[in-house]
């Protein structure tokens, strides 16, 4: 029998995907599984973008250009520029979701064993980016007790090697929730011109930036122009994840060129998304008004009654909709799986993302679960209170 | 400024988009281009798939499952079967269109600077997803003489090392129209499983078949289980390109096990496509039937138009919508170039893909391009006494 590649065995898997069989398992036992382990919003989609859908009038459903329709990128770039980022339609190449905008940054600018530094914890599929993509990625570790701020600009610096390619980040951060500040985007951006690096920002979260606070992108940071690569997509932003529309934008034509044939070579983006996301341009602000209150309640109370639980720490979540919860366990993966297998609070159990899998140096967050308050607020309390129970009952039998 | 990868720069352009900027130009100054180039059906897509999305009911558009829907992939597996390929929902992977399914099976089983041999001239594409994935191609030429026929078996047999990873075909023949025969299959059959290596199948064109042949799938084989991977399309099926689905099938597990890895990287594939897709499996037979009779007619057109032409040789295209036609010409670049630029014939010209992209040796195909049957009859005759009249005018001043 003719073997897989080795490429193909060392693809990773995903934390959760592990413990999927075990939800399955207990669903079908008739528990209800309550998840706080998932990125799928709840939140309606806008009916603007469905309505899209549901009114065309195609009667061939034909490839787009491979760099997205032109209709699309040019509102695109109206977007934008109301979010004070200011770039034009050729800027903007139109992807397969984030996923497949992180798939082409990474071929247009790295080779086989080439690195990418990456604070960690971060969004685990980088690393079956990465490793699709034959190349290295260099963890900077950020830590709770700092709420996940940018690590010191010298621990970069102590990572850059001739092999370094670019600085890869997630703003505001999955699974930190945190939100970088201006200095620190002006921190990197020192760092990338200094070195002749790329700096890719994976800004998919952008209008998830809670309290007042303002997201600041790195398409806003003057003279990075050559340097900056942006990664978004309108699956979180609009809910709307199943559309599969995401995008590269970076003033850097020489990418854009390079990004293009890639592409290329897969001919075209989704036309019915595209649809959706061109309409979803049009979704009323008020929308976004009620879903950031929606978010900061839900983030509030997630926060809150966390630290109620003994011997649980917490950050201070400020974008997004994840937060890093550390608890008073050794093994997460054990605990989750637990959870599943054996915990029961009146029928109910919660599923929980082990928060390891999201560092990518070894001997991290064993103690760390990521905890994503993407459901009602009535089932996030009670999920928190099974969580409380469940590791009361965990510790004292453990 | 940071440099492009190696990689991206090695990315190959399709032979096509050269030409696209004189096309555009011709057509802004007012010239009918008549288009032989593309692969982008004019036929009707189905209207239960268009329905379907336009009757959906969702309130949020959510991820589906990475390997694609589970009803989607049963129902997907019926289709197989009444095709007389034998294959469980299991046994596929829904991906984004064929394109992802081709880039997935390579990541699966193919390291860097490993060998895949592929009979030329064959889909230019595939020369993109092996150098996003860092491996090589290896040609076998098939010859216009020959209909394109599969190369005697020993050739394949010579190109054989140690890097060879598989065999890649497309059957029926994107550009040569060839659909091989059920001897040829066993014959590749037996190669790869002599030496140990996959069989991949692009079999997209799967619908195509003329003059009452039958497909014959790498997958209706037996004994090829371990070797054999399928991969497909709805795009040229229900002429719906722009959906973006297409799938790999295979009954090796452990490839199953390896690409969704990859696909749960990138999440799920667009769920929109996916319902137009499993909706489009309840496309009455009429409808094929009539797409073929429509296709044979102009197949039957194309080929009896061009062998009117001095000079010209066609093959015997029997399958897909395509076919090679050497022209008497040295340089197939500079006669499609100038057709776009200089060649009018009462306000039009038309526009053909120039062949020596399809094919990997460097020599072949100068004077051939690539006609793609995709436009109505009438059309296509006028295309053909263009063409006709552009190749006197050139030879006799060229
Ligand atoms: C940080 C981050 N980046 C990228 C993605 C990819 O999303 P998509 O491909 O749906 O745009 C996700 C999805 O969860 C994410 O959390
Ligand atoms: C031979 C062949 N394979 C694969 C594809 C990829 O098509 P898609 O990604 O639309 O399924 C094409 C498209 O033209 C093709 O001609």
């Amino acid at each position: 029998m003719p073997a897989v590649s080795q490429k193909g065995r060392s693809m990773p898997q995903s934390p959760i995907r592990k413990l999927v069989p075990y939800a399955e398992k207990a669903k079908k036992e008739g528990v209800r599984v309550i998840h706080l382990n998932i990125g799928q919003p709840d939140i309606k989609t806008p009916k603007v973008a469905l309505d899209a859908v549901r009114n065309h009038t195609l009667e061939v459903l034909e490839y787009s250009r491979s760099e997205g329709s032109e209709e699309y990128r040019e509102k695109l770039a109206g977007y934008y520029a109301d979010n004070d980022i200011h770039v034009k339609a050729e800027d903007i190449i139109i992807t397969t979701g984030g996923s497949e905008a992180l798939a082409f940054t990474m071929g247009s600018i790295m080779d086989a064993d080439e690195e990418i530094i990456i604070p960690e914890p971060f969004y685990a599929n980088y690393n079956g980016f990465a490793t699709a993509a034959g190349v290295n990625v260099v963890p900077v570790t950020s830590h709770i007790d700092d709420n996940f701020a940018l690590p010191p600009i010298e621990q970069f610096e102590k990572l850059i090697t001739p092999k370094t390619r670019a600085v890869l980040i997630c703003n505001p951060g999955n699974p930190t929730g945190y939100l970088y500040t201006k200095e620190e985007i002006k921190k990197l951006a020192a760092i990338v011109k200094k070195h002749d690096l790329f700096l890719v920002a994976d800004e998919v979260y952008r209008e998830f930036a809670y309290d007042g606070r303002q997201h600041y992108s790195i398409l806003q940071e003057e003279g990075l122009d050559d340097n900056a690569i942006m990664v978004d997509s309108v699956s979180k932003r609009y809910s709307m994840c199943g559309a599969r529309i995401g995008c590269m934008v970076t003033r850097n034509k020489q990418i854009i060129k390079t990004a293009l044939k890639f592409a290329q070579a897969r001919l075209s983006p989704p036309t019915f998304a595209q649809m959706a996301s061109e309409a979803a341009l049009d979704t009323p602000q008020r929308y976004f008004d009620d879903v950031k209150e929606e978010y900061t309640e839900r983030r509030n109370l997630l926060v809150e009654e966390l630290q109620k639980i003994d011997g649980v720490k917490i950050g201070n979540p400020q974008g997004a909709f994840y937060c890093i919860a550390e608890l008073p366990i050794d093994d997460a993966d054990h605990f989750a799986k637990w959870l599943l297998e054996e915990y029961r609070l009146d029928g109910e159990t919660v599923m929980v993302a082990p928060a390891a899998g999201f560092y990518s140096s070894s001997g991290y967050g064993h103690s760390q679960v990521r905890i994503a308050y993407v459901l009602d607020k009535e089932s996030l309390k009670r999920a928190v209170y099974i969580l409380k129970e469940a590791l009361n009952s965990y510790t004292h039998n453990g």
